[in-house]
């Protein structure tokens, strides 16, 4: 399952200041959950048939004490690489592992996935409110 | 007819928050009414001169204490292949059956069918109000 | 002239809600009033040079108790092929002949005219009011 | 100069819905003023170095008792052919024709004219409120 | 049926250079054969469900003798308004018709008609060789 | 299976010349062989899990002495709907009964296939040599 | 009548290179042949019915020993707005002067007309070969 | 420096109007301050390094009792030509200028400057309220 | 480290008018802070791994008393190129530098980065208020 | 100076077929030659008016018996970062190294760069011949 503990953070050098930071990740893949099984158990699932799932995660936040670190959130979508997720987990486990890390004023997270069976679907969600105050 | 006991759902893993699912299925066909009656026969139907209608059915809605499961969901609209419906009631109908299955906070369907007569149609139904705020 | 006695129509399924049906029809044709003289006597018309005239109609409307049967809207539109009438005539003739076949809670007709005489056309007519709430 | 006595109308069909005419005109054409003095000696001008001015004229409005026929539009437009005129009269000029002939709820005038010494020109001019409302 | 003798001409005023003429009609409509039987009773197949058909005609070729009339071309093009042919028979009958008329070096004649039945349909026909070589 | 008696044709109007028809079928649509294994107890097929498949179906031919009705095709190619066909046979399935029909100077036939697993097919197959010439 | 003598021309500085010169006017204007009649009466055909014409002439040349001064191939171009002339005509005396006035080793005049009666024009004549080689 | 001496006007010839002028200068030149010092010795400056400017000039105004010539405007545009200045005087003084000669209701100059070191630069500046009323 | 030295001003030629400048710097460079760590000894830097950053940074202000000249923006932005800085510190670096230097009105600037770790990175942030009034 | 050393290469896996390899380098960046002199003192270059340039760097090869490593090939294009080089020498220096390293049968430097006084520039060159024919 996704390793929020790879999320790394840095003091937000501006923290006064209500800015808004967005982040695009094309190249997110997880797996499908198996007979409607969520697993981590990727290698099992893929030769069982669950197949893999692409899309793209879009995150948007106005941080407040920290931000989170580029490189480390690359790290941290990698781990869904061999986890069967329905989408609607993934999208609001990134919300929270990223809210929980960087504690913003406000973070919407976007999974906009492929085609899958005929069907696409995007994802949206969000926690706090976009309308925040710059205290200086 | 169209079976909604192929629709599946599972638990939304995020209930307490008010987050959107989009999902396009651009995969869509059923068979025209003969001489306007509606009808689950669709053998007869195609025989006779039913003309088959195929189109893009668009799913969006916010969750509430379940989500439909996307495979499901892809065998439930192929179940339509072999009922002839005026486009009217297919759309009513999905939205209905969605409703029926998950409970959403909201949801909107739209049919958005291809040229039929030189005629190009698309329909939009909704339940619920799109507006609804996350308990937390 | 038009016959609109050709409109046929079906129990709206869902007469409560309030959804929203879009046509578009890329193939209507009719002929220019010859003297600016409105007349149905097409084949005098066009042998004395009353010029076919060539158009898109796009129907938008919310169903009240009754829908169009898209066949017989076909029907229908194909009328005006041997009428020889203005374009705001034919906008609002539709429009008429529509509303007192379903009378919809709103509809709007546009008619939208290939260039003539290096000038093109569009005619927009609209009754009821769109913002119609849902009973259920 | 223009010939307004060219413009011919037809009774509204509709005058108590309040609908809406556009029409666009691609091919107006009339002659640059000569020293800045306008004139109707067309021939004069164009020995003399009077440039001529091509654009496009749109015209859109809410019929009030009655409506422009096309042709008429088309053969009014083109006595702007010998004319040398500034656009901003030529707008006007159409505005207060048409004005004149159709007694409009309301009316908009768009002169869109090529580019000239490097400069390309947009006139706007209208009369009346876009407001209105039918009276059915 | 379509009136050949409509079609007028007039000299080529330029016969010993082989230059190309190409004119599009955008605005081409006949009716479609009833159970497969041509006619020119149009109304009568119009009532009785055959339905009209649309496309666009592109006309190319190096002029003989003499050009066709663009004004006669365009009432010829409207005489298949009220006839019921096959595209096949209309293509073909365009072009026999302007070769008839004009004898020019080469034409073809391409018929690019609109989606019926979900299937869109190109016709190309021609007569003469392309590579004719100028006599000045 | 594909019911090739629905096919009917008419006699070539113009069999001396060689000129080209070109069919665009963009609603094809067929079933999965179910385990690899093809069938047209399509019911069957579709509730043990052989997905739907779409396409496009493209045919370009030089008529001999007859030529395809349009509606037949349509109705040939809707028989289709309820079969569990290979990619591959289908293409030369039409390829066979068209020509078997028709017996073209020259056919070819694409199908089109919308992506399945990732994967876009696309197959191809003709009768006969495309460079024929007109007795004319 | 086109007042050729308008033209004028300046010596190539360049003769011996075999380069290319291409000039677009999308300011082309003249009239439509009353009756079919050519004329230069312009004020007369136009208030008999004779409609204006619009369209792009194009022209492309290797020069020879001159080349076209382009403020007087505008004027040039100009006194075509009071001739009524078929296109046919217009752009092979278009040529025809342009040679005269400056011998080119290759030039192609295209007239790209506007739409008229629902049909488009486009008119292509040249004089001499393109694959001209340089001198040097 | 700019002469403003250059800009001509005329009367505007409906002056109880509230109708809208808008004109795009697309061929806008003048020279970079040489040490970030304005001047108007172009030769000496464009000799000792200044780069020259481009870009493009587009003015929109509400006339009052009088309007641009085009003309004019061109040749005062022409007059910065030579002139050393900084792009926030340059939109400014020309906002001045024009205001100074036709004193509208409205006007809005915008420069929208070619790249500079590796720099885009976009300047908008306005006089007076959009939102004039017609006195008619 | 970002020298805010470089940044060079001169006074507003226009104080009293609420006018915008907007500025796009498409070359931006920096570097990665290594380790998390950021550092202005930028050789070190990129000897060990710190890998270059590239961006467009986007101002935009209403100036107050003094604007910002154009050539010391440019040297300005340009002493990032040996900084290992975080994108959040840049953005908002550059909008205190800039504030700090000109004392704007209201003032915004955006850092829009390349794709990195096949992440997008867009942060945006401002200072004053946007809605400004002219004092004249 | 651009450091040669960082090139890594492995064996290529295929040395027998004539396979191409193209890989484009969009964030490449130099400095501009101080006074037309190059040099690698960077930081000297930039602080005395040396501008850094940016481009994209296109390669284009056929293996022979060994292939450039990726990563080593971003580390050697960031060696140019502060090296002050004119475009021709960086482009076929950068040819250079890569020959070297890997002796390929055929190899194409293209250097694509950003506009600079308003001028682009492109510099491509190339070692042996692009015809090289497979073993196999």
């Amino acid at each position: 399952m996704p390793r929020s503990e790879l999320l790394e953070t840095f003091p937000n050098p501006y923290p006064d200041r209500a800015y808004e930071i967005h982040m695009d990740c094309h190249e997110f893949t997880s797996l499908c959950p198996l007979g409607g099984v969520e697993s981590d158990a990727s290698e099992l699932a893929l030769l069982k048939g669950g197949a893999p799932d692409f899309g793209i995660i879009r995150v948007t936040y106005v941080p407040g004490e920290r931000c989170v670190e580029l490189k480390s959130l690359k790290l941290y979508l990698w781990s869904f690489r061999d986890a069967a997720v329905f989408y609607e987990r993934a999208v609001n486990r990134i919300l929270d592992d990223l809210n929980a890390a960087v504690a913003p004023r406000w973070m919407q997270v976007v999974g906009d996935f492929n085609v899958r069976g005929g069907i696409k679907s995007v994802i949206t969600a969000s926690v706090g409110s976009r309308d925040t105050q710059s205290k200086v």
